[in-house]
């Protein structure tokens, strides 16, 4: 919301808040100063958007996005997009019917030194990618914000591994093949808290591996870690936001930690930039000037890989996506 | 050579030298005070000598353990133990009918990074082991010194996922699965120069890849990067032979830098003081001080698990060692 507001300039406005909840919706709506709503149906009807911001819940993104893309030009929903195939595909084709854009949230992509990552990688900087290793470990209380997810019998892929395989494709292709390996480290907590992927694409192999259980001094949270080999060269994204630039010449250093917004805190400015960033994005997409990154139909591959790694651990096989 | 040598106030005395090549045995008697032999069998009827160090090829270790056991206390035989299993099985059975010690030269858990990894994980340094990843990748021209291995079928997995997987095995107990995905990367190598493998332990998950082909700076070979977590802290060794030690008091950074040897130089100080350490261990098994670090009989399963890498590259499936 805070970041909607600071692209009030570039031509952005809030113009209504809906949750089931009523009084949240004012109390929002009111510091936003937008109109409340309880109901999806009725605030469409009465505002007649351009854009709508889904964050609800995985269960109810399907009706909402139905609801929504025949009376907007832009759906943006949150990630995971579904908690099914059937459900994210029906989204897609609700989306391409209606003709509106169906982008996902999906931030990490638009985190400052995956960004940064991307230009040197597309600027020929190490060459074809050969080796991706991304790390997002940490020992970060998660469950206080959202004791939920103590509870949930999908946990660490579907809340991390969704956004690490968007990148793995991003930097790597597709996906020819998944093996995973799942972990229940926290004894408190139900589902699956860390994972370890192998991925096998075209002429490069990656590496995904996440922790809600480690014990690491700082705490990186929620800092996600990199190394991407090229056959020239390699990017390592070290803690810190220290991204180290290895080629035939030597080796350079950058600091690419992104700038803390106004309404924003350490250590949730990578996070909070990228919203930003994100939703700038979006803006474009809403002027013709880009297209989804990621779009829904995108993003089916990258809940095709989630799905593939619950299946790969549960059945012990290295399986296809 | 030169650490049996520094053995010598130890009680160790190189008595014979034995090469097919007459003139390199030779060479190689009179720098070490020692006698010359082109056949191994004259240089056991003519020594008698406590223990043989084969560091041969693979394909010739069977016959020579086999002729060496009934006359000796002790073998060592360098890795990788043997090409195949029905190979290795032998030469351990024939050192226990002669009930010669058998061990082999594995000097990687030997090196002084993994000797004090060992030494605070059994202090509880970091509770019960639950990931290890485990790194070795360089650009160092290894074919230059040994041309052979441009043109080996098994390269990588055969020259250094042996060791690693001894760390593996060490640090985690057996792997109850493998998926492996190797590369050729470098066009002019016939073998796999890089490999990524996923293991699964009971209650733990490991991650062991290597490449021969990237580009780091300054260049690390030949030194293997860890991460080891374990339920209370983890151990994180870093490039230039610091271990970070991360627990719930905080961080600190132990300098595991090994010496270099009189006879030594860098960057292979790491693997020259290893020799010295595991030599000295082999010692210590001769005086009856110590059991065999690692035993013939423990590297059949080391070989079982690399010999599996390649059965699941080769058919893309999650494989039982």
């Amino acid at each position: 919301m805070q970041a909607w507001r600071d692209l009030g300039p570039e031509g952005v406005r809030i113009a209504g808040v809906c949750d089931l909840d009523e009084g949240r919706a004012r109390t929002m709506a009111e510091e936003f100063g937008a109109r409340a709503f309880t109901d999806p149906a009725a605030m469409l009807a009465a505002l007649r958007p351009d854009f709508v911001d889904i964050a609800t819940t995985p269960p109810s993104h399907r009706a909402l996005v139905e609801l929504c893309a025949p009376q907007v030009r832009l759906v943006i929903c949150q990630k995971p997009i579904a908690d099914t195939p059937n459900d994210a595909r029906a989204m897609v084709d609700a989306c391409d019917r209606a003709g509106a854009a169906f982008v996902i949230h999906e931030n990490f992509r638009w985190q400052r030194p995956f960004v940064r990552m991307q230009e040197l990688l597309l600027a020929g900087a190490i060459g074809m990618p050969r080796f991706l290793r991304l790390n997002f470990r940490h020992g970060w209380d998660v469950y206080a914000g959202q004791p939920y997810l103590a509870t949930v019998p999908r946990l660490a892929i579907m809340d991390i591994g969704v956004h690490l395989f968007d990148l793995v494709r991003l930097f790597l292709g597709e996906a020819r093949a998944i093996t995973c390996e799942t972990q229940k480290r926290n004894p408190r907590v139900e589902g699956e808290d860390a994972f370890t992927a192998l991925t096998a694409h075209d002429g490069a192999v990656g590496v995904t591996d996440a922790s809600f259980h480690s014990t690491l001094r700082p705490e990186p949270f929620p800092q996600t870690l990199a190394v991407l080999e090229g056959d020239r060269g390699t990017l390592e994204l070290r803690e810190g936001y220290r991204l180290v630039i290895h080629d035939e010449t030597g080796r350079r250093e950058e600091d690419v930690e992104p700038p803390v917004p106004a309404w924003g805190e350490k250590p949730w400015h990578v996070v909070q930039d990228s919203v930003l960033a994100f939703q700038r994005h979006v803006v474009a997409v809403l002027r013709g000037q880009a297209t989804p990154q990621p779009s829904g139909a995108d993003n089916l591959r990258t809940l095709a890989l989630c799905l593939a790694a619950y299946r790969s651990a549960e059945i012990g096989a290295r399986v296809s996506p």
